[in-house]
């Protein structure tokens, strides 16, 4: 018998689609190619925290998983940018009491899993690698730990297994299929701030801590164990890149730091040891069409739209991925294939959009949040967002604070830019109420 | 001992770059997955033919080869555009006497691999396929007709094996590559207009013929055996797609031609054997970046800069890479890095360019000829290139007639319509000579 669902990879979106399939009666085999994260010792410095949101909150309270992950997170309620004479700037991210939750890949990973782990319907399987798809015969192919090779028979198949999907690797084999990665010249590399003595927190928690630096930025998230986890954002060859700091070179490494970050250099207890041991990251936006084959394959999460990691919204798309693919089999609980057209459909101009915000974020973090017009700006937008939130809704809160789809989140803020910027040479903290009128009306 | 330089694929760009690479006296050795296609039965049904003009015929005219291809090559003045009445009209390409050349693609193929297998530092070997670089040790892994596998050391490669290229595969697993395909709706199906009983020619040999059909067309470019091959270029579904004619239903076949070519449905002799047994081809738009990895590989033509088929440049476009890796090779003979380097910089912005003029000539040529719009503006153009031909370059004939960089001809091209666009409400035939001394001026 094979299962109604195979589910390849068991990272976030992985575990968390294994789960509304089992939840809706079906039965799913989750096959991941790691070993089990849950029994292995971690490894730090290869992956970003993440900063949740809206869409993964209310994908994980469809799952009844939200107060378990959020126990373990820290609530940040705005940007604090770090100038390069120490100055620090605060701005919310939204109206009062929004925010967004810094949570470990880790942990996140952990509750989905197990949730998945408990469930009677899925059966999950570590260390099987996928090899190759035979769709016709709808077979996979699978090698074990001990290097033996298992032909597993599906039904359909959900691609969860990240931008380097083998699933994905295998769709692009059948024909045309259109497919794009492209990079980004700057590479990344985590620090860390570790807690203070007393186990408190060295800068304050709740935050999402920007150093600004033109086309470099530096940025801080913080652990619930009052530690941060930091990241450096650097062109990977040329001025101040990681290739200017020769390998070992400790005292071009604390140069550059006490020069760029003074304000910090200090709480970056283990500079060193970080800087030279982990790795350098790439990050890469992915896209893909058609996202399925037929009622056999579907892809979701990073594999069919890796984004870069800049709008913080790349694991909340993922989770947000489960439910709305939930609902069209939901929609289609007898054709599959139209399931999985109708979620490809709706999905992929916000995947896209998605994509273009999070470049597009790099540049506003790195380089605009310093500017006093940017600020400026983002004051009258609060301010408008305040008093006529029914016809002002700032971008950032459209994709952050709410489930508005992304690629109508990015329309409706177009019209609310035109209109904006037509007005603003006028508009006075006064004449606001006027200016509303006007959003009000038309939008 | 390794090779100076080891090429994957001998097709036209492998094959001529073995050549100019033993020419200038490096050892060459040449791979080949398929076997010998001098020896093997030709199949047909799967190849467009090739419209060969300036850029190819100076490649081949630096290797000595360009008398030999051209003897079997038909000279096409311009396009004959077939009306659904059956009407038609011709539009030449050029000035007097220019023209481009329709050549199978067997027999330029032939003339090339023949060359190269001709000269004494050029080792081919068929049936040799690219299982596996590693570029660390420098050696290739390939899998010999036999099914052996043998491991050749190598100094440096060239990628020339295609638009699915496994050398670009093995570099792009290399890290940090961008690479993108997108395929076209549209699919294309092969079909003959054979010889007259007499050998002759049943329609017009000298031009490019097209049946424009608004989002569809049909073409025929000329053999020099008195034969047509004739390509269909139609959308895989929907209305008169491939897909609304039932397989084996020979009666909506014939009633699909004869209502959409009705004045060469007779001419197409074997028309039901032709479709039912040719397969569907799909086009792709191929581009990756960076094209060589340091001084261990290089890209060229297809494995590069893939392009649909609608400006008849891909051909001339990896016959004129050679040239230019030839060059950059002599400009830089003790450091391959940087002649790869060189190579790319100039090359990639010129490809990019081309599969942009590919793409939009297809809706250029199956529905814009047709307008009679379309045809006074190119009809002006040639007034313009013929009184003042420093001024005034039509774009296709920078792109056809000349070796302008791609890139450089789209710039000027540019320019010119923004004159031209500026000054065609008050031009008119005595007119002309004004705006030339304005363009000549100005460009």
């Amino acid at each position: 018998m094979s299962p109604n669902f195979t589910v390849v990879g068991a990272g976030l979106a992985g575990s968390l689609m294994a789960l509304f399939l089992a939840e809706d009666g079906y039965k799913v085999e989750l096959l991941e190619r790691r070993p089990d994260p849950r029994v292995q010792q971690r490894v730090g410095g290869r992956s970003i925290n993440l900063a949740i949101s809206e869409r993964a909150i209310h994908a994980l309270k469809e799952a009844g998983l939200a107060e378990e992950v959020l126990a373990e997170s820290v609530p940040m309620r705005g940007r604090m940018m770090h100038g390069i004479d120490g100055s620090t700037t605060f701005q919310p991210y939204g109206q009062d009491g929004q925010h967004i939750n810094s949570v470990t890949r880790d942990h996140l990973n952990d509750v989905l899993l197990g949730a998945a782990d408990r469930h009677p319907n899925v059966d999950i399987r570590f260390e099987y690698r996928l090899i190759d798809i035979n769709f016709d015969k709808r077979t996979l192919k699978l090698k074990t730990a001990g290097d033996d090779i298992e032909a597993h028979p599906f039904q359909s198949i959900v691609g969860a297994d990240g931008a380097y999907s083998a699933v994905r690797g295998e769709m692009q084999r059948r024909g045309a299929f259109d497919y794009s990665q492209d990079f980004l010249d700057h590479g990344y590399k985590e620090l860390t701030i570790p807690a203070a003595p007393d186990g408190g927190f060295r800068i304050d928690p709740n935050a999402l801590h920007i150093w600004p630096r033109g086309d470099r930025m530096m940025i801080a998230l913080p652990n619930d164990d009052g530690s941060f986890t930091v990241t450096i954002f650097w062109p990977i060859d040329g001025a101040r890149s990681f290739d200017s700091i020769p390998d070992g070179d400790a005292a071009a490494l604390r140069q550059r730091f006490t020069e760029q970050y003074p304000d910090v250099v200090d709480d970056l207890v283990d500079l060193e040891a970080d800087y030279f041991e982990h790795p350098i990251g790439r990050m890469v936006t992915i896209k893909c069409d058609p996202w399925h084959e037929a009622d056999k394959a579907v892809l979701i999460g990073d594999a069919s739209h890796a984004v870069v990691p800049f709008y913080g919204q790349g694991a909340n798309a993922s989770l947000e991925d489960c439910v709305l693919l939930r609902d069209a089999l939901r929609r289609n609980p007898n054709d599959r294939a139209s399931a999985f057209a109708a979620f490809g459909r709706d999905r992929k101009d916000d995947a896209d959009a998605l994509a273009e915000l999070a470049l597009h974020n790099f540049i506003e973090m790195r380089d605009h949040v310093a500017s006093p017009a940017f600020l400026a700006r983002k004051e009258l937008e609060r301010k408008l967002a305040k008093y006529a939130p029914d016809a002002f809704q700032p971008l950032y809160s459209m994709v952050t604070f709410s489930r508005v789809p992304y690629a109508d989140a990015v329309a409706r803020s177009r019209r609310q830019d035109q209109l904006l910027t037509g007005s603003i040479g006028t508009a006075t903290a006064a004449g606001l109420a006027g200016l509303a009128a006007l959003l009000r009306k038309a939008t």
